[in-house]
């Protein structure tokens, strides 16, 4: 890869660290057309991840939450949510993420994930093992749920799904946090939401590096070049173990289909 | 009251800077009988707490979650669980906590959470306000949910209830910060399943201190002399403000009655 992964991880820490430091839990949020939440914080980090990408490498495209995307017609395109998870970040909760990922010609590259709180980096090189920190990690291989073990699944998962898994289940409120538990083998599998392509462009990478899968919970899965326009997932996915995975699509029922 | 709080939030926070340091992310659980989890930081740090009490308060009784209760009968009672949510501590989680309840005569005197990833400590002395650290705090005023309001639910109340919250829910995988979230008014409550005494004891106190309910989901609440002794609750339980508790009463059902 032509850029180096330690400048990524550097980036994301110092994104992290600054939203730590001067924004959690100093600022309010305000509602976006979408009805979803938004800070200062997710601006001012944007802002700075898209002026540090443009100084280091001006020919690249960026896309990401809080800005329109610019240059989607490149080689390199960089996908980044300044904020994972904006909703936790405003009520205090610790699990929210730097997210940036990079896609070359359609294919990714390269995934980043800091959780400030934790002070956890997760990132992988495509081709490459899957890291938190400085540690090799793995999805969970498959076995019969236990009582301690947990799956995540989206904050809204409730209105539309039920699930009939023996274990525990937890929602995170973060989808970047529910890549990286699963790809550090902690959450056997996670169900991710009607997602946007900044949500999953690093933790994707992350999770496929560390033997992980990406399984529509219903049709087919969007190529990156398709998921860069239309930006929302057109279902919700389950990632894990292959083998989990199947497991998992299997205990969901839809309420009133 | 006659014991200091400042000397149980130091307790707490010491007790859970011990387990920042030197055991999270460190330990391998153990299944316990009941099939929970438990790892040497609980039993290490519960007997530190022991020790402490003891030394400063040798009259006093003590009931944890990892050592056989001791003066039950005293006039004073400790309720300490050393690890809040060991099952998100030994996956990486950052949400766990020190809970230190005291009881006097079948009455909460005090409550301290605190919640070593973050740094955050919550309080109240019963008759006080509520407080995240030194900041006084409420619990949410009944309002209809938007679309980015939370509850806390547990983890296993997929397995026998449905909810039909038109916001959203959150798993937090600890008791003791789902009373947190609850009393600073950033959860808009929080369903507690079939929790034991250690678990809520500091939790109730500083929910009732922050201007919030205890509900039973069915049936009546134990009162804290009862508690002590049949340890675990009768049936889950909905914290809040009183007029939001009872609405979301309403939204439960139970699956397979």
């Amino acid at each position: 890869m032509e850029v180096e992964i330690a400048l990524i991880r550097a980036w994301a820490q110092q994104a992290g660290n600054m939203l730590l430091r001067s924004y959690f839990n100093q600022v309010s949020p305000e509602r976006k057309l979408d009805k979803s939440l938004v800070t200062a914080a997710d601006r001012a980090i944007e802002d700075w991840l898209r002026d540090t990408i443009h100084f280091h490498f001006p020919d690249h495209g960026v896309i990401g939450e809080e800005r329109d995307p610019m240059g989607l017609d490149r080689e390199y395109i960089w996908v980044i949510d300044p904020i994972d998870g904006t909703s936790s970040f405003v009520s205090g909760l610790p699990l929210w993420a730097v997210s940036i990922g990079l896609i070359r010609r359609g294919e990714p590259q390269a995934g980043v994930i800091y959780l400030p709180v934790l002070g956890d980096c997760y990132w992988a090189v495509a081709g490459g093992k899957a890291f938190w920190n400085d540690l090799p990690i793995q999805v969970a291989p498959p076995q019969p749920p236990g009582p301690n073990d947990w799956i995540a699944i989206p904050s809204t998962f409730h209105r539309s799904y039920t699930i009939h898994y023996p274990g525990k289940v937890r929602v995170l409120g973060s989808v970047a946090a529910d890549c990286c538990y699963v790809a550090r083998g902690q959450a056997r599998a996670a169900i991710i939401g009607r997602a946007k392509v900044w949500d999953v462009a690093a933790g994707w990478t992350i999770v496929q590096a560390a033997g992980g899968t990406i399984c529509p919970l219903e049709g087919t899965l969007p190529d990156w070049m398709t998921l860069l326009q239309t930006i929302r997932l057109p279902n919700p996915v389950v990632i894990g173990h292959p083998q989990q995975v199947a497991q998992v699509c299997a205990m969901v029922r839809r309420i009133n289909p």
